[in-house]
């Protein structure tokens, strides 16, 4: 009874937000893009040039969805022809810091994850298991 | 052009296998199943009682791709009836300490995601955007 109460009520109340957020780091051009931004402000050309095959149409719209969301910070300068450039704001930084642990650990762990996979259907053939 | 080197080979590298993590911690039973067997092992009894709405067919499916996976290993034991218990492997362990990470900054973090969505869109039906 205690497991159930404290438990059930937890995960029901953050399932929402944890399904929103991983769709923000779900997408492959959001990511890209706050990869890029993550050494400092870039202005919206260097971000194109930096992704490749990002379309304008795309990287615009990813970047007014991150802005959206509260993750960048979108600054213009009154020049000719007018320019504007683009960081990550502190709450960008700390999700940046999340989606680089899981980065991180895609990149040490996840063989091990496939070599699991393997031997598993190994002995799942052999009727191991 | 070092830009372009040093960014896109490292994200089409991992793209594939961080897609492939992502899937594993965007299953809600997974990650609910995860975090039951945080606090040590449990009997499969156990574990269907502390994860509400879950059926036995789901729970079975669940633990099995968990077990594949190599992020939970399982016990038989050898007793009448017979017994099975599950824990997290060391490599469960390590993906559960990312997916708290994630939790944990959703849950911090998410309603300023909300309130910027709120107020981005504000500005932008009042033409300031």
């Amino acid at each position: 009874m205690a497991g159930k109460t404290d438990i059930a009520p937890d995960v029901s109340i953050n399932a929402c937000a944890y399904r929103r957020v991983l769709e923000i780091i779900s997408s492959k051009w959001i990511v890209l893009v706050m990869h890029v931004l993550e050494d400092g402000c870039k202005w919206y050309g260097e971000i194109a040039r930096r992704i490749e095959g990002v379309s304008q149409k795309m990287l615009t719209q990813t970047l007014r969805q991150l802005e959206r969301d509260g993750l960048v910070s979108r600054r213009g300068h009154p020049t000719i022809p007018p320019a504007v450039d683009y960081a990550l704001t502190p709450l960008g930084e700390s999700l940046m810091e999340v989606v680089r642990g899981f980065r991180d650990w895609t990149r040490v762990y996840y063989p091990q994850v496939e070599r699991a996979r393997e031997e598993y259907d190994r002995r799942m053939e052999a009727g191991a298991l």
